[in-house]
């Protein structure tokens, strides 16, 4: 039996979108989020249930994200989500994003952990909260790619943030989409208004609570012009919080066209 | 003939919410521009038709936002706005938020100036602009109650911020939505948590760029302890580009519970 597969239509608003009219990273991670998290709503397990039943919640370690396009502001996009497979202590969940055309935008892939509440560790996945999904149990699920780290002395930017009371969750920590916004952040105005992610493998460490002040670094790598590449290290009192690397591509059409 | 009238429904999701659940401050905003974006857009008259034929854009120049109760996470809100007057330079639209049941939510008055998009200049409303929206034609648009200034040698708290590249819009300036953002952050977490606003009259001064600093702060006033009052000014480079003033309630139903 496959996994258990959910899907929605989502229309983009402008206030999801970047300087270019395109969705933004932090929110093309929020919509799938939200899709994913209906789909556990649809199954009869979402956050209050696993919390008051099990005192759980799912937390993601890490993304590999694949786009072709991201999406235009008001554009109608297809959002389809299935829990794939599971071993003991992971969790492997997969996104697509679709245009109206049924054209795949974006293929995401994702490692999910469960964390007890009250002690924040990792615990063992009840099979009774996994079978709704119809996951396939399996001895090793798929490793993604590791983001690259900064080695010491290389030539970084960086740019320091201090963490707001609008960045924090109902958890009470950071939101794991303000990672790759500090991260892009990191880089130049007209590079970021020019070029746009194809790749990005990001993964998420330690968390960060209000208060915190963090540093985003950035290694640009651009020795192969055509596919500029970045390294980004997000740290927080010297303790690494999220780290990933992007793949470029510049952008042909820009403003307001219909592409 | 009444004002052209334009609703719709709204179902919010998770990452338009504060930690308290319920829709912030700046999504609250978005999305009633949203609203308003697509009443224009409905009468032929959208942001890229304005642009393309009479050189000009709306900019809104303060809200005066009344709230009854801030939507929680996953309610279907109705949005509805209206054109409701115009003068040779205003134009007065106001804006309203409804539960399912018909319930008053939310209610914002607002005035919009037309700005040339070359000279960034305020220039005359032409009659052919505004004639869809059957506004009232007046000699004069009702005043928003001004938000008050903060005396020199005030008590203040104050916050430093540098302006994001994801704060930024279409148009090159720093989104409306981010002011209140800055302007609430200014505020203790724990006052936050545990407070949200009843009342918010905004002004916006001068626009703000990218690459620019903004100094936000605040001067709390809990002499009426059942009616907190908080006075906030953003400027950047001493110029003031945004001020309010905020009437605080207290929460009394807090996290998961369905009020």
């Amino acid at each position: 039996m496959p996994a258990h597969s959910f899907s929605e239509l989502h229309t983009i608003p402008f206030y999801e979108c970047n300087v270019n009219n395109r969705i933004s990273i932090p929110m093309l991670i929020n919509i799938l989020i939200l899709a994913s998290e209906h789909q556990n709503e649809n199954l009869g397990l979402d956050q209050t249930y696993l919390i008051d039943h099990y005192d759980v919640g799912w937390v993601v370690t890490s993304y590999s994200i694949h786009i072709n396009q991201l999406p235009r502001k008001d554009s109608v996009v297809k959002m389809t989500t299935r829990g794939t497979s599971y071993n003991r202590y992971f969790a492997f969940r997969e996104f697509w994003l679709h245009d109206q055309d049924g054209q795949e935008l974006v293929k995401v892939e994702s490692i999910w952990v469960l964390m007890n509440e009250q002690t924040r560790k990792i615990t063992p996945i009840d099979d009774t909260i996994i079978a709704p999904y119809q996951s396939e149990k399996v001895k090793r699920v798929p490793r993604l790619t590791r983001p690259e780290r900064i080695e010491s002395g290389a030539d970084v930017s960086a740019k320091e943030y201090q963490v707001r009371w609008s960045d924090i969750d109902f958890n009470g920590h950071v939101n794991n989409s303000r990672y790759p916004e500090w991260m892009l952040d990191s880089l130049p105005m007209a590079f970021l208004n020019e070029h746009e992610p194809g790749n990005i493998d990001i993964r998420f460490e330690n968390e960060v609570k209000y208060g915190n002040r963090v540093t985003s670094s950035v290694l640009v790598d651009s020795s192969d012009n055509a596919k500029i590449k970045t390294v980004h290290e997000i740290k927080s009192n010297d303790v690494l919080s999220a780290s990933a690397t992007i793949i470029w591509k510049e952008i042909k059409a820009k403003g307001n066209d219909q592409s």
